[in-house]
């Protein structure tokens, strides 16, 4: 099965990532203005769009949610966020899995995802995130 | 063996995009400045850290690349890009297919092919495009 994979480079300690990926706060800086609901291990987050459980957590290293809502391509699929101190910088591994065909809105998610990480990044270093609905549009009427 | 997969839709014309996946002045305005080499089917294009063989050409619709000098994960991959006109734009479902394995450069390019690709549609919509080397970075030292 196909796996979106992604990886940016972010110039905070690993902690500061973590916390952005594991509060709701967090999330509404870089992903979604709207979430809601519990972000750390077995609780489960409301996207509006989609809801994800968070099934495992390691302090500063990693975090993994399983869709447990949301467009029935995403169902069922598990999203991981690996976190990798190195050079300086706290590199996010990123992957989608669990995908069951290549279809068009997995390339259109596969771009999206690159454009809210790199808003993780900008949150981050800069204090600048682009959740939706600030986000970077990738297509007319995106 | 897992594939990178994107999609932009840009409001301009097909044979916009085509021109500027076909011939090496419109891949330097948003891919790599120093593109060189012959971008018509059968040419080789020189993109300095890697190079392309032009394999495939279908007029405003479909161009096909294979991986023929570069970083060795790239070497024997191809790179497609299908362009679909709908909804007053067009767009381009990317695909770079082939690699062997899915490793940490592979995260990364995915993320960097998302880049380039909306620097495609900002060269085409706004005359904005940010090729190598004034492309986003997306980890320090990138």
């Amino acid at each position: 099965m196909p796996d979106i994979l992604h990886r940016v480079g972010i110039k905070v300690p690993s902690k500061n990532v973590y916390e952005a990926l594991t509060t709701v706060k967090g999330l509404a800086h870089w992903w979604i203005t709207e979430t809601k609901g519990n972000a750390k291990k077995g609780g489960n987050i409301d996207f509006g769009f989609s809801r994800m459980r968070v099934l495992e957590t390691k302090p500063d290293r990693f975090v993994k949610w399983k869709c447990v809502g949301g467009p029935k391509e995403w169902l069922g699929t598990e999203i991981t966020f690996q976190l990798i101190r190195k050079a300086g910088q706290t590199f996010v591994l990123f992957k989608h899995a669990g995908w069951k065909e290549p279809v068009v809105f997995m390339h259109h998610c596969s771009t999206k995802w690159a454009v809210f990480l790199l808003s993780l990044r900008d949150w981050l270093e800069k204090g600048e995130g682009r959740p939706s609905p600030y986000d970077i549009k990738i297509h007319v009427g995106d």
